[in-house]
């Protein structure tokens, strides 16, 4: 995948502020950032649009992508497909934007499988027990759906060593700014400037040889 | 060496700003960084001061501390010794400040093998010709040394690779800014943040298992 823009993906506990960090940051760097879709074959909730928070597809339309090799990564989740559209990251990221993929963890580790350079960032509340007092404050969720996170929660916290960067999301402008600086930074890897590199070694065999 | 700050490794060809960068973000962070001074055995030039420059030791010295192992690395370099000493880079890093040394490739190449979360920055001028002017610029130096200089960045440009980030100095300020987000970034990295990944294990389990 040859590119001008980054490609990150941000994980995290359901509860961590995952969505409301993405708004924040795509709100404060509306030309710097694009949001990748997922693509699903769920159906969609109520208040979800098809192209907002997913492109809604058949079973189908899914293994169609599949087929076709059109898609980053996918996995399989309680008897649906979830994965990431190849062609609007690439378009992006040959834009110089950089591109943040929100998935979960098993399809984060595959992206970074595919692509090293990829930034791994895993968003965390400050604490377990503010986790859970955001899972109680949305105050839609029942008791059985809270234990479940939980459980989830600890289940994905073994997989927290796999990713470069914690996101502690405390304060939400800061970790906004933070997120940022991490993005952008990776503009400056060693890995992502090897024809400046080649350039300058050019450069000064040629003024050696002079 | 446990530690609260972060130790950084700041390379680059002579010419590029190096000694100018740390001057400035020293004076912009005074608080916060600590530029780690070499001992050598080579003799002070007009207007180096001991302890300031550098630490100028007598060749008995240098051997003492090497037999110490009080040295983070050393090498030695036109018949002289030059090193870190490890005693100050160690309390400044308990005392949660960021260290900084500026050391040649050889020995950076070892402080990284020693300490893997050290970060590697390398300092760029924009270009090959950029570097020649402001070699050129300094009038100090004869038409000998500058060639001398060129040819020692060409060989040092061969390890570029081996470091994490590139620094392009081309404004001041800019690149003052970019070090110090480089830096802070470090304090965000999965690797350096095992208590708070240990603890928040821990409360996920206490919470799932209430």
């Amino acid at each position: 995948m040859s590119h001008k823009g980054n490609l990150a993906v941000v994980s995290g506990f359901s509860g961590a502020g995952k969505g409301t960090l993405m708004k924040a940051l795509l709100e404060q760097y509306p030309m710097q950032y694009a949001l990748s879709i997922s693509a699903t074959t769920r159906k969609p909730r109520e208040g979800e649009e098809h192209g907002r928070e997913y492109f809604f597809l058949t079973k189908e339309q899914f293994e169609q992508l599949i087929a076709e090799d059109a898609l980053i990564e996918y996995a399989g989740y309680v008897g649906n497909y979830y994965g990431t559209p190849k062609r609007y990251v690439q378009e992006q990221l040959e834009a110089g934007r950089d591109v943040i993929l929100e998935i979960e963890i098993q399809g984060a580790l595959k992206v970074k499988k595919k692509f090293p350079d990829t930034l791994l960032l895993f968003v965390v509340p400050p604490s377990a027990a503010e986790l859970e007092k955001r899972l109680r404050g949305r105050g839609t969720e029942t008791d059985e759906v809270i234990r479940s996170r939980l459980a989830r929660a600890a289940e994905e916290a073994a997989y927290m060593e796999q990713y470069d960067y914690l996101l502690i999301n405390d304060d939400l402008s800061v970790c906004v700014e933070q997120m940022h600086a991490l993005i952008q930074a990776q503009r400056a890897r060693v890995s992502g400037n090897s024809s400046f590199i080649a350039d300058m070694r050019g450069q000064l065999e040629h003024l050696r040889q002079r």
